[in-house]
């Protein structure tokens, strides 16, 4: 696809790559690295009330919230925008569809793949889409899958911050300076104009994370300043030649 | 110290820091950095069972096992070696013992720090070890303990392999790879005349680790090829510019 | 549906809702809430033992075991009982059929609802119902789910007690009082004719909360008296004005 | 004490009552609670860099701390402050200073009690605190204990927020709305001079607790306003006479 | 000590060993095992109520409970009754009394131990002793701890049933048929004149174990009849020949 | 099917069965069990890379692996092996396939059964096919499921070894000694031509777990010697007569 890196990111809805890892994306971006954003619905049903309220139908819904998305993937840089267009609430994907996610891993050839937390009860949509990503990265890793095409090699899946990460068991391992990039990624959750109250919901996010990034990084005694910041918990072992 | 990057082994017994990491002792060596290695005690009563079968006393299982950790040491590179002598089974600090823990943390000023895994029900010594390190940790950090010190930054703190992994609710998320340093571990561990069955079996958890290296690195696609590995669990998250 | 508070208890067989939560039913009833039980099935296939012994056909078993829980349900004073006759040992939902579940969640507009464990090796069915319980939940939540309806609000999932707690995983954090209603369950526990060794098993059961409503409510010292008792654990947090 | 309701908060250090409950001691305190804050030590050696940046003795800084946790409990409108003076980094109680936290106990008969979470590699003195609350809590309950002295029912005990929840394990099962106490925790964390950084960070933290609030109360159905929440953890189950 | 096969039981208080495993106890003993149990306080503080609420005196307390003690466990046929007398809420072992706990291990070289769950936040007495009985089976282990006395070999130890189990996180893998002595145990709770009301409540608790006994060997094919049963976590892998 | 007794494993792929449990197959078999293993899949797409390598076709890939399991099970001595031939990577079955799964339960009435760890982040057929065995474990409980056919007991579930255990959560509770049968295990393992790499790999996972078996067998002290293990996870309590 690229001679750059890539890495890919597995959104359920539209719009969640841009509160959760939108500043992974910016920040790569800049690095040179070619990321693509896969949305496996819009987030029509379930997570546009706003529009639903106005009295917006189904298509002018859709295409409403793939507007914002595309907008949002322009103003972090990401390379490419795939939409699915499975529907949500519930999500679901036949066999063809998980195909065709295994398509696009294999296109990709990411450095590093990010989805959702494994458990969350507030929403099974975003449970279900990591379970499938693990699947995928499975299928597209098989040597008789399609044999011929480049398989897949053994990249990382991050997991990006739920909601309430504590109801959803999510344990962050990673935190990224995202401060060189946060015009981005906040101008990229200004293109969501039916979520206005979590423009500053997820500023607060990136706040307190930068927190935690300068505490880990040494604290009051050589920790480095960090403004903006996004944790990420890791699913695979690191394999490295120094600690 | 020193102006070399430095690291810090804590380990119960005198015998622990060569079968658990000795290959990071010995790799991160050979990379210039100054490696410590605090030993609590010496295993004289519950890891020498072949010196009390042949009669010795306590005083010659000590100056053995204290004999046995200096060559090791060597072998692996290590710049230094702290006995603190505290007896074992159980092994137990009082404040002052908690407080030379400090100093030692303080002087070296580690990049990096280690021990054991944070649960063991067949050796309490060794859980308690790791209980400690994490307080004497935290004291190094305060700006308050014996004021005009440098204190302590934030250095990771990694859990060396456990003997039943399982068992121990040990998870590793970082794999190293130290067959560059493959003889000098091996040489390590043949200094332990006491527990010869083991050199074998630490050779195979290196080739077993080595695998698990291999296949997170890209398995059949791209993994990185590696003849021998230690793992390693981290209690705190990293911060990081790139993922 | 009702001016009065109510409650939707989600069971995958017909006679679950008895033994788990038919005190919490006849209490709450009693205090004026409409309570409506669903059952995804009859349990005909997996646990209606003693009818198959008997010669049974498929259709009789079935006609029997909505009988019981219809006695059941008019002994505990649940104002509904939906049979959904989905078929049990494997219950299976298709999308429609999970439509109609949230058709009767947003009917309800409970201020509870109950479910299984989410975790039981010995009956797959229970699970697999909480799984589903959480995803129609959330689809009831979607304002673009049949837009127009009242969607949901933010109702507790309680989860009652499996048969064998420890293997499930379950814990209780709410111990409720069921001794004013304790009669009607018992007798809607003997409207069960095939099940007869559990009422004593689910008898012994409420004895035991009881002493656990006593000890966590004051003890030896202040503890409320209580004979019988019924435990839930709880999915999502309280959000309370005083502690 | 007091013919009032009353409350009791264990604090391993002077200001970790203000960041992580101080607003449910403000409104605990409104409703006519007497509250009682214990601080086992000042923080005096582990968290007050600031002052040992400056020079100060560990007298002046011990002084200083008491005087800034003295301000900080009147503008919470606690009725007392009680100060064991143990010192910290590591704090340690000998069996007499566990019966003095007893005596504590047992004089306020709180109906509910507070302390740190159960897990925290950053802080062990956090950890330890609440092993000790447990302990005592559990002595305090002992009718041999100082025979003839009213003894201990059973309060809950909350786990107040840490610093970074997920790596301590800890998960709120209860969002308290402190909207109407926020100037009042405001003004004690002002009282904190030498964590002027905190200030900030800990009120982002209410507010995020209060878009956890508003979901957990109904979402965008119905889910209740609220600007600034407090989350805590149960240890013990509650019981009740309603769902 | 005896040609016997032979069991320990460590209990942090006199009567714990009745309740929790005295159908253990009687079984074992009828079957040719010489069992000893050691209390290591008489729960004289926290555990006698109702004698404190008579207004005996401490001596009072203490010499009711051990004659208690040694009537139940005459009862239940146990070889040998060790009483400790360390004192209770709290419990607390100095290295003395550790060596002491060690010396009766080796000399009774149980076939299995038992003790407390490994978590209580009701009784942190419980779950100090069963870490000081990981401690001690450690130290009785170690070949340089009295160099001469035969050392322990790998004991499996039990953790009997604790009161809340769920609350204790406490999860049996083994469910023990304790029918054949049944009567025996009882007698030993009725030993228990302080805890009348625990005699129902241990009588419930074997009725309902001894239908997961059923229900595990077999269910309602083939599953053997039981009518007592005692459940047990084991804290070490089991060795076999055949699974 | 037999009046020896019978046991069943349950595998995703075609070799699992050979790495993961060959010395359980050979010992029971030994032992006059009739074992019957059952593959879901070859293995054709996700295990089989060597063969894709060397331009194979599918038919081809399947025949090659069905003739290298059949081999090994015949190695192992194994009366039967089932071959489904669902396809794998991803695995996927729906109820007719369930169905025929549960008639070979059914026919087998295994004294015990085999399959994958519940978790496996590289391998989500494995975790799939787990979950599965459970669902089938309880049709075949059902007295209404095929009425007139003889219904299951309860089978313990054991889960072998997976690739790499701590990722998976896998925690071996049994330890099993394969000395005796090691010859026909690693002649097994030869007949799995595509994977040599995995031959020392599982020999040293055997010589790994013999150190188990015999430390947990006694250690130092009394331990039986033991040259190959296998280690399983039981699913369900056992129900013993003695402990």
């Amino acid at each position: 696809m690229s001679d750059k890196p890539t890495a890919l990111i597995i959104s359920a809805h539209a719009a969640d790559f841009v509160w959760r890892c939108g500043g992974a994306i910016a920040l790569h971006a800049e690095k040179g690295y070619d990321v693509t954003v896969a949305c496996l619905s819009f987030g029509e049903r379930g997570e546009s009330a706003r529009l639903w309220k106005e009295g917006k139908s189904l298509d002018e819904v859709k295409a409403i919230r793939r507007g914002e998305a595309e907008a949002a993937a322009d103003a972090l840089g990401a390379a490419h925008l795939e939409c699915f267009d499975l529907g949500d609430y519930p999500l679901q994907l036949e066999k063809d569809d998980k195909f065709k996610l295994v398509d696009l891993i294999r296109k990709v050839q990411p450095r590093f793949m990010m989805s959702h937390s494994q458990y969350d009860p507030y929403n099974t949509d975003h449970m279900y889409m990591t379970q499938i990503a693990l699947e995928c990265r499975m299928i597209a890793q098989a040597w008789g899958h399609n044999p011929g095409e480049t398989v897949l090699g053994a990249p990382q899946l991050y997991l990006f911050e739920p909601h309430q990460t504590e109801q959803m068991g999510w344990k962050p391992d990673t935190f990224l300076d995202i401060t060189p990039v946060w015009d981005k990624k906040r101008a990229a959750m200004e293109c969501m104009n039916g979520q206005v109250h979590l423009w500053d919901y997820y500023t607060r996010v990136a706040q307190q994370r930068a927190n935690h990034f300068k505490r880990n990084s040494g604290g009051m005694s050589g920790g480095r300043d960090c403004k903006y910041a996004e944790g990420f918990q890791s699913i695979f072992p690191r394999t490295v030649d120094e600690l």
